[in-house]
């Protein structure tokens, strides 16, 4: 296991450095690649964190700790660190990645940064600094081949073996006009089995996916995922060939998303916080309890009013949770298709009105079912009809009440360019609360003439 | 949007299927990439369906809609088709697709086609078959580039033109020693950038990551998005090289993986049920709610032998909903920081107590917030000091078992190997529920004396 891999790393590190072994440190840390040292950060203390910095051999190295730093992590980190070294290592990294990290910091560090670097490479970060974080023009690398259409294979081949040298993935060569326009691709190996004079034009492949600078990034993904490509182009408004997104940023990014949707579906902020302290943790899991809070004590004033009822008929109260939880699970069994299937463009926002009928329908079935099966056992427990036609009215309306809303609320914010992983905690499950058990005491209060 | 393009297309091909527009639709079809076709599928009946497939000019295209397709679209569909048919479009794919389709088929039909299938495929296609579905042996294709360390780069490239021309991803070129083990990598750049006389053991990369034919799928997904790789090289157990898991299918992986894990957690079965009949769909959710129900019965009877306590104090029962709701929100959160932990490899199976600890300790700083929070308003409502601390115990129990069982369940198993997203769901829900309504019950008739 990787984990396994990892815990047994970290615990190395640890023993190393507390034994002040640092020749023997100095081994573990050149063998180890810096993805798997970036781990190991998160369970050190600052001085320590700096000490196994230093002993890293490679900047480029140093780099991809940069980049696979969590994000809190790197900027208590990067305090300690001198602006000249940061540049140095800045300089050795990808121009995306850069900007990542420099959006990250505060304004003023980030202008003093970009003042230090190479022009030329902060002139490129700048321009990537100018997109949105979430777009296209946010997530490309500006570092791509472009070649005129007139080029041979020879050519391009030589050109890779003198310049290109930084580029990050040159799996394809992008073919453009003289106005900079995207008109063609070829595949590195399309270059070396062809004969050397064919012109690029001759066997470039001019069905070529691009995407605009604005697109939204997990629109970008899919659509990587989607042709099983390795890079998409990126064009500015003009169609001039801009920058490339590669497909390891496309993995980040569906990663990163998933966990996401997932943590906000249950209430825990965006980001993981299994690795933050306790008191973090605590806070960010706080509102979103304070949601359900809320809707909990409406859900009390709400019984509170039917105390008369209650006096006469105690045994009322023992169906609260059979209903609430029936209300409950299938109210997130809607919301939760509802919001991954937008996620992974299995359901459209434009069929509205036939998701949620669906779900609705559904609802209506199962409410019916189980209002049947539950009515049943109160019916046994009982023996009074009433009020075993209250419960089961009471489940019906609650289950189907909870689908209508666990579809439509989702489907609706993301109409209105909200996310919908929000809509399902809190709102939806609140709600359905409160309204789960008004429905049951109307119902029964009426149908038992309480 | 790329949900908007699809609708579209849905609406042009049904509408042109419609109006038998034939010769409108050959000419969608014909400029529609066959991974958007397969969308389309899913919206069509049986007949439509063929008719529009029989109008793909290129069997490639038709593997790539095969690969694409819903599986159970896919098992209706392919009864239709003739057998040499399917053979001719599995030829045109590639192997690891092959393997993963005829996978799906019922054994007689499997076999009859790996009879009519050319030995040579039918062979890797078999020696795939052998490894578990969800291993790097069952997800690798066997097409890669093996070279010998003595070849130099002019003779490699020549390779290249001459022969592999089948090969999926020609990004790295193996090197391998007389016994066929991995001994280095080289990119398919490095091969053009040298000078042509170098022998490949000169320029190679040694240190090459590569992965047991039995290693987890899951697993091998991260090691390809950690060292951002495009293809990882797959080795049996005599360290022998036999295929590479590509980039390609790490993404689907991690898509499907994170839909099954939230799919399941919500307890709406493992795939993607949207797309399915309301029937079917219908199905999937009933068991889920079953088990949620059987809780709610559960609960009913602990509420039932408190009868007598609720005749003498009705406003109990007003507190039900907001115990069992805070008890419930906190468990989802602590098992959706641990399933998703586990899955995004943030978590350790080996830290459990460590991990368990840390829930406990946030269940119970939360639990004395809300308990003394809640405890509050009903102090406010009834001036009972009694029924407040019952209250407020009663919140605190709740909470703080709710996160100990979260955390608990999920990570026990994972521990022996069960799929902890399956653990999330009913298990933990409906335990909570029951348990949090007893101890309610518990506190408050003994510190009220009923």
């Amino acid at each position: 296991m990787q984990g396994d891999r990892n815990k047994i790393l970290v615990d190395s590190v640890k023993r190393l450095l507390r034994r002040n072994a640092m020749h023997n440190l100095r081994k573990i840390v050149e063998k180890t690649h810096a993805a798997d040292l970036s781990r190991v950060f998160d369970f050190l203390t600052m001085p320590d964190q700096h000490r196994l910095f230093q002993m890293i051999p490679d900047t480029e190295q140093k780099g991809v700790l940069f980049s696979e730093m969590e994000e809190d992590t790197f900027l208590e980190f990067a305090e300690e660190l001198a602006l000249e070294e940061i540049v140095a290592i800045l300089e050795s990294m990808p121009n995306d990645d850069v900007a990542d990290i420099i959006g990250r910091l505060p304004d003023e560090k980030s202008d003093e940064i970009l003042q230090l670097m190479q022009k030329e490479d902060s002139e490129e970060v700048e321009g990537l600094l100018r997109y949105e974080d979430d777009t296209a023009g946010g997530i490309m690398v500006p570092d791509f081949i472009a070649l005129g259409e007139e080029i041979t294979a020879r050519e391009a081949i030589e050109s890779l073996q003198k310049e290109h040298q930084d580029v990050e993935m040159p799996f394809y060569l992008y073919v453009v006009n003289e106005y900079d326009n995207l008109v063609g691709v070829i595949s590195l190996r399309q270059l070396v089995v062809v004969p050397p004079q064919t012109p690029l034009k001759a066997f470039m492949t001019t069905d070529v996916f691009s995407v605009k600078t604005d697109m939204d990034q997990e629109e970008v993904a899919r659509i990587v995922a989607r042709y099983d490509i390795l890079a998409v182009p990126v064009v500015d408004e003009t169609n001039k060939l801009v920058g490339i997104v590669t497909v390891d940023d496309v993995i980040d990014i569906f990663r990163r998303e998933a966990t996401e949707d997932i943590l906000k579906m249950a209430g825990v902020g965006e980001e993981f916080v299994e690795t933050k302290s306790v008191l973090k943790s605590t806070r960010i899991r706080f509102p979103w309890l304070f949601a359900s809070c809320i809707g909990g004590i409406v859900a009390f004033f709400v019984i509170g009013s039917f105390e008369e009822s209650l006096k006469q008929f105690a045994y009322l109260a023992a169906f609260i949770p059979v209903i609430m939880g029936m209300g409950g699970n299938i109210g997130t069994q809607s919301s939760t298709i509802v919001v991954r299937g937008l996620a992974t463009g299995r359901i459209n926002v434009r069929e509205l009105w036939s998701v949620v009928f669906k779900e609705l329908t559904i609802g209506i079935i199962l409410g019916v079912t189980y209002g049947v099966l539950i009515g049943a056992v109160a019916q046994l427990a009982f023996g009074k009809i009433a009020l075993a036609i209250a419960v089961c009215g009471a489940v019906l309306s609650s289950m189907s009440l909870a689908a209508l809303v666990g579809s439509l609320v989702p489907m609706a914010f993301a109409k209105i360019n909200i996310d919908p992983a929000v809509a399902t905690g809190p709102f939806v499950t609140t709600s359905i609360d409160v309204i789960s058990v008004f429905f049951y005491f109307m119902i029964a209060t009426t149908l038992l003439g309480l």
